[in-house]
């Protein structure tokens, strides 16, 4: 028997190494599968893969046994009418949490250490006249970090800067038993997390509760001078709020991969800002390979009738 | 009986925290002792602490059981005239293993991650149209990192690095057996190490041996494009050659702590190169407190006729 998949990306050079990866994925585990990439459609399909997808792909689709994601965040999917019983499975760190570790830990020891700061004076001197000037030397263990979101990817970041000697705290809706990070659960125990803590990670699913969640009274009771760092969705973020804590010197910048608006519009008061460093939605890419395989295991095992992880719950949008 | 002990620092400023640091960690331990800032002076000190001594201070100093150091590098010292027989102990780690771990990871993630590429690509589009390219996912497994000199410091380096994945090698003159560290001793294969890195971290003392080491003929043999990161000392480096190496991009960039001439001036060709980043000798600070109790702790040993680590190994000049 062949498996029929139904594979949509935003375009077909997306789209072809994905088929690639996935063929030979299946393949390794002995699975025959066509892969069809859309608007090329099978009459019965298995299986469907969504990067991106239109309402159009989903009808389409109705009647295939689950919707993987190739990626971890679901909001762009649950924006759209999706069957109700569909169950819809995401990719559980696929090399993502590894990522996030790299990316959360070069912006909090930049921060720490003040590389930015030198560098820049470095600069500047060229022109001057050669600033040498060593500032008081700053350790993480003075900066505790509160991440906002402790599934897979937080805990990988928070055991990453637990290595280099930050203090974790760790929020989520109920709280985690993580070694060695101080757990908070809920809404009730939100400004008692954000009081501890001066460097704030945000790694949330965005969710109709978690949308604006980080606006100028959260932000506030950051320890001073805070910082902030988002990994997650553009839109937990009242940007405004943002910009006038950093201007007022209660953060003292911010390290920025996600926008509500992406592409980033030029004329954003982000993109100038000496204090907010930036990246375009890049902290973690889906690797391919490491995606694909464990998206074909899952596959088989759903094949076997076998319980799958990584299911998004749609009560809770993540 | 109440020590006496000689503290010379480049300025009061510096000395004043020292000499209070030391007097609290020796009281701690149980050991009175009186501490004299140069040009202040004893007839007959125990033990003295320098911090860029000049050849005065040693002179006056020729009768003390030890000379300890302030840092980790004693090259400054043996340029000048230290009687032969005379302990010169080095601090071991004070803090300094842990910052240079942060150091050299940020460096190199912010190499392999390309953050600098993208946040000035960020910037740029300011006045321009708004870039918004993700490039190639490039991950740590694909930068095998060469660190020269595998002592305490770099030990530490290698144990953080290999948390993120980077493949790690390790030179000196003799092979250590780190756990997961490939390891090269000696001249003789510092050729086939060269090869098998593309980031080089240079952590070497810096000796005869040493300097000059880091030519164009080494450098060539790293893995292209390479990166350079310098934590050590800036006359391991043949300027000119690393530049040339930068500009013909068989290297992609370097980040340098050190540099042959300090402060850096302001005229120098690094200053405003754009695939290079700097930092003014802040690597690693030594921390007062950490390292006045590591002193301490050997005074205490050698008043009690125990033997202590640290000590310099003069005819290897570290």
């Amino acid at each position: 028997m062949k498996l029929k998949i139904a594979l949509t990306c935003p375009d077909a050079d997306a789209a072809k190494p994905w088929r690639n990866a996935l063929t030979t994925q299946l393949l390794a585990l002995g699975a025959d599968a066509e892969i069809a990439l859309w608007p090329e459609r099978f009459a019965d399909p298995d299986y469907a893969l969504v990067w991106g997808a239109g309402q159009g792909f989903l009808d389409a689709h109705r009647g295939v046994k689950a919707l993987f994601t190739l990626g971890a965040g679901v909001d762009g999917l649950l924006k759209l009418d999706v069957p109700a019983a569909m169950p819809i499975i995401r990719i559980e760190d696929g090399g993502m949490a590894a990522q996030m570790a790299e990316y959360v830990c070069h912006a909090a020891l930049r921060h720490v250490r003040q590389f930015d700061v030198y560098e820049s004076a470095m600069r500047t001197s060229a022109a001057g006249g050669g600033a040498w000037q060593p500032l008081e030397p700053r350790r993480p263990a003075q900066f505790p970090v509160g991440i906002m979101g402790m599934g897979a990817l937080g805990s990988r970041v928070a055991q990453a800067l637990q290595a280099f000697g930050f203090p974790v705290n760790g929020w989520s809706r109920s709280a985690k038993e993580i070694p060695g990070v101080a757990s908070f659960g809920g809404e009730a125990s939100l400004d008692r997390f954000l009081q501890a803590s001066r460097i704030l990670v945000c790694m949330l699913p965005l969710t109709p509760d978690t949308r604006d969640l980080i606006n100028r009274a959260r932000l506030q009771q950051l320890q001073s001078p805070g910082y902030f760092i988002n990994v997650a969705r553009g839109a937990h973020v009242v940007e405004a709020d943002l910009l006038a804590l950093i201007d007022s010197g209660h953060l003292a910048g911010a390290a920025l991969d996600v926008f509500r608006e992406e592409p980033l519009p030029a004329s954003h008061p982000f993109r100038a800002h000496p204090r907010i460093a930036l990246t375009p939605h890049t902290a973690a890419q889906t690797l391919i390979d490491e995606s694909a395989q464990q998206i074909a295991h899952k596959i088989v095992a759903l094949e076997r009738g076998e319980s799958v992880g990584g299911l998004v719950d749609r009560s809770r949008a993540y």
